[in-house]
Formats: structure tokens, C-alpha cells, sequence
């Protein structure tokens, strides 16, 4: 059964990445089944995320303020530099607790196939920002993709000849996951970054 | 990097199903990449939805006007009515284009562990319907689960003294799947279910 306000739900839930049609159906008859309150709120949260958003002008992660909650704090270590390619990555290495350095946020990754270069990307505000702040290592943590491994490649590239420590984050198989259901990359980049424990 | 208003986005994307907590933060990120209009449309479309949707007063799909798309129809085949689960089941069907005859939604299946009887179920309007509309044939076509199945045995016992010939879906192995994915009930289900060529 097709109605047109159905359909136009369905429509921007499958443009969303990893929803499909089908998938996108099932979510919207699952607004239409909740109270109103709760589509309300949905719409309400839309709204606000695009009109009180911004990105960050030192690290152009994304902020409610001119700099974001993590720029304005005082107490990370300023020799560590994080480079990620999106800000939702910066939420990830958040929640592991793992570092305490600042970031930059490139809000993408070289791909020639989809012509982004180094211009599309904040990589001039990233040499921009080294030429101010005493940045002793710059880790690389874009993502373990092809694109993210060229933008690691070309950034490792430009920095090589300054003073600047450059690290790339640890690959491998995932803490808890199973051998089995690792791919054949995963699995070979595993064995070539193994560490010796005797 | 956390921020409240991107926190409400992702706690209602989260609260769908089959959405964990790692998807809808992907997808307030991507809201958040795209333009303006894209997260307005969307506001607009979910509010929209709950405000001119109803249930059929006759089938219980959902629908713009009194009754359905489907009710409204007067060339299909009246003697054969679908009794389905959920709305979205009647879109299932009609998009495979295999069914010409009317739908009742029943809006849910019965679950004695969820307090889910036969009264919070369209069972009762589905007695009345038959009381008033001459059906030949109701094909029970409610989910292959352990409620959808409970839900089929629960209309068969009281439709079994009538004159109405009652079907329950085929069920088996999914056209274009693979032996090798398929799960032992689904399988034993194909074998209990097969038919002879010669």
C-alpha cells in the first residue's frame, strides 16, 4: 500500500548509508505505529542538529560554539595531534578513552575515483594550524580503507621532513572477534604487524 | 565529541529497530553532512506521516482517506481476502504482484509472553467483516515466527466449522538463496513442504 507521505518517509530514510529500501520501509512504519510525540521529536532533533551545528575553526570537528568542547579544554596533552577523516571518529577514539591529545579533522579522504584531492579536504588548515602550535606526534588514524590509507600515505609524504613524529594507528584483528569471520586483508595485515612477547 | 542536540538525533534514530546505537550515530553524522533541505524534508515528511495517516476503517492498513487504496477498489477479487500482520505486509504482497484480492491487517500477532491476546488484536473486526462480505478463500499469511504461526493455528480453529476454505503461505527455502545460508528450520520446513514433479 502506497501513500504518498508513506513514500516520502521511506525516500529520505533510504538515502541514509547502509538503509535500504526495505530497511527504510520497516523504519517508517515504525514511526507511523510510535505516538506522535516521538515523530514530533525526531523531526524537532532534525531541525536543531543542522540549524545549532557548526564545525569547529581550530579543529573543524563539529561544535555548538566557535571552537569545539575539545579545543576549548586546557588540560589535553598539546604534543599530540590526532588526524581523522570524519568527526564521527572523533567520537569514536573519544569513547575508548584512549587518548588525550587534540585532533584535526580532515572531513574526508582522498579518492581520484570520486575527485577529491587535498584541496577538498582541511589539509591547509591542518599545516595552517602546524605552523602555531607545537605539535611533537601527529597520529594518522584515518580509516583502514583504500582511501584512507592513500590520505595517511600523502600526509606522511608532505610531513616526513619536518621534526613532527608521525604514527599510524595499530591494525589488525578486532579485540573479541573471531578468527573465522576475519576477511583475508584484516588477517594478513594481523600477521604483519605482529609483536614478538618474548 | 558529544553535543546534545546531535545525542537527540541519534537516541530517536536509535530507539528503531534494527538501528543500534554505533548506526544512528552514523546517520546523525550524515544528516549533518548534508544540506539544509535534506534534514528539513525529512522533519517535514515524519511529521506529515503521523498527521494525515489513519487506519482503514475496513481492512486497518494504513490510509489517507476513510478507507484504503485497496478497500476503494472495486475490480479485484472478492471472495479471496489476505489476512496479514502489519501494514507493511500488504505492501510485501502488492509489490509482488501475485495477490488480486482484499487484505485485513490484524496490526500485530498473538505473544502470551508479551500479553499480547487475541482482543488487543483486529480479530474481532475481521468477524464482522465476514459476517457482512462473502469470502471463498482466507489465506493466512502472518509471519513464519513462532507468534505469526500461533496467530495462523489461533484463526483456523475458529474458522474451521465455516464454509471458508483457509491457505497458509508457502514456506521454504527463499527464491535466489542459497542451501549453504539457509537455517535448519527453514530447511526442514522446504523438505516437509516439497512438491512432486512427476
Amino acid at each position: 500500500m502506497k501513500t504518498q507521505v508513506l513514500e516520502r518517509v521511506v525516500r529520505s530514510f533510504a538515502e541514509m548509508p547502509g538503509i535500504g529500501k526495505k530497511t527504510a520501509q520497516r523504519l517508517a512504519y515504525y514511526v507511523l505505529h510510535r505516538e506522535d510525540a516521538y515523530a514530533e521529536q525526531m523531526a524537532q532533533a532534525l531541525i536543531d542538529l543542522k540549524k545549532n551545528l557548526r564545525w569547529c575553526a581550530q579543529c573543524y570537528n563539529i561544535s555548538e560554539l566557535e571552537q569545539c568542547e575539545i579545543c576549548l579544554k586546557t588540560d589535553r596533552d598539546h604534543e599530540l595531534l590526532c588526524v581523522v577523516e570524519d568527526a564521527v571518529n572523533v567520537a569514536n577514539i573519544e569513547r575508548s578513552g584512549s587518548f588525550r591529545g587534540y585532533y584535526h579533522v580532515l572531513q574526508g579522504a582522498l579518492s581520484p575515483v570520486n575527485g577529491i584531492g587535498p584541496e577538498d579536504l582541511r589539509m591547509k588548515e591542518l599545516f595552517e594550524r602546524l605552523k602555531h602550535q607545537d605539535v611533537g606526534e601527529i597520529i594518522l588514524a584515518t580509516n583502514p580503507t583504500v582511501e584512507g590509507e592513500a590520505t595517511a600515505m600523502y600526509l606522511l609524504g608532505l610531513l616526513e621532513g619536518t621534526q613532527i613524529k608521525i604514527s599510524r594507528i595499530g591494525m589488525g584483528v578486532p579485540i573479541g572477534g573471531s578468527l573465522d569471520y576475519c576477511d583475508e586483508i584484516t588477517m594478513a595485515k594481523a600477521i604483519e604487524n605482529r609483536r614478538l612477547l618474548s
